[in-house]
């Protein structure tokens, strides 16, 4: 799979295509993140990407040309995925992450100041994304969780030591809690249960500690997860 | 501001804090990020911060006891809030952004691999956070999302030019779209409303617009905005 980042920050996502699990998938080659500077593409001599809202309001927003040729000069033709992450977007889970995975190719663009020229995201656009209810300062950090949900379920990127089966949101729930060694620490002790080797009833009471858990937590995700399994 | 970040992975959080609005808060002294290594408190020769599950599972699970000491070093009997991020906290908004801008100095704890033993989280954690209904291979990415939208709202971090008075979710509503020069791009020409210099009129047009979106794309939004103002 590759990830075209198209930002103004290339050397933070070069820095991210190094990191952990993701980092690895890059080294393994299962993996590319392709980092394009969409300043690159201005036409002006002084590499000016933004300019004052028609209209009048507080901000800079990028000009449509720069975006709209660093999109062309990626994609080349190419039949692929032009991601935009925005606050306005569909709310991005877990399930969408997974949609992804049948592509190659993807670009992913990042707005930076107040927004890009809407003629710029008409034209280009195929899927809108919001990582949550909340302002980033631009779509780079946006672009890195993306790549970092998707990637996760893309075959060879999680070790044999590492799975998702067991994830908040595989089942609709969220993640029992977890312990390791040492038994005790701070006084505090690892419940019984987990050492007993009873197989049957550690799963039963790891399915009963995530459906406490999603019910006190996020009584929301508690209900749709009943109301689709009826 | 002082963002505490404690991670595995220091390096890309040394390379966000040098990046645009953010790296211009931190270069001013109006921000601060201090990345620190987890894996510099273990106490095996190996610097091994993980082990195995109890009760079994795939993946392997922070130890407590780097984590707590990595914790107690940072805050040093300071009263300062200690976020975890993770699919199981409280979702993430903008209103939760804001509520943070009134402490000097926080602890962002990063896990990374499955999770964190539970009972370092029971000990330390005063807020558990989510940033989407998803899954990121470590929490480095949700503390820099964190750092992004909570910096946005500290006095003197955002420019002159900058404001987050028209942002989405600022009056409950998603944003309006925004064009800037020129006029025509691609055939596409700019709202003739826009350039009328009617700035009344350009006002109203943008509300409209702004709830139109709003209830195409998040009716969840459009229903709480108003039923709030009842």
């Amino acid at each position: 799979m590759i990830f075209n980042v198209l930002t103004l920050y290339p050397e933070l996502i070069d820095e991210y295509a190094k990191t952990g699990v993701v980092g690895r998938g890059v080294k393994s080659g299962i993996l590319s993140i392709n980092s394009v500077n969409i300043r690159d593409y201005t036409l002006n001599k002084h590499g000016c990407v933004d300019d004052y809202p028609y209209g009048g309001g507080a901000g800079m927003i990028m000009m449509a040309q720069p975006v709209y040729d660093c999109i062309t000069a990626v994609r080349q033709n190419k039949d692929i995925p032009v991601i935009f992450f925005s606050p306005k977007g569909r709310p991005f889970t877990t399930s969408i992450a997974k949609e992804y995975i049948k592509y190659s190719e993807t670009i992913l663009l990042c707005g930076h100041f107040e927004g890009i020229d809407q003629r710029a995201l008409d034209l280009c656009v195929t899927d809108e994304l919001s990582m949550g209810d909340y302002i980033l300062t631009g779509g780079h950090l946006a672009a890195m969780c993306f790549i970092d949900a998707v990637s996760r379920y893309i075959p060879g990127v999680l070790g044999n030591e590492e799975s998702y089966a067991d994830e908040s949101f595989e089942n609709g729930l969220l993640e029992h809690a977890q312990y390791t060694r040492p038994y005790e620490f701070m006084g505090l002790k690892v419940p019984d249960i987990l050492l007993s080797g009873n197989h049957a009833k550690i799963q039963q009471y790891k399915y009963e500690q995530s459906l406490a858990e999603t019910k006190k937590r996020r009584p929301d995700l508690f209900d749709s997860a009943f109301s689709k399994q009826d």
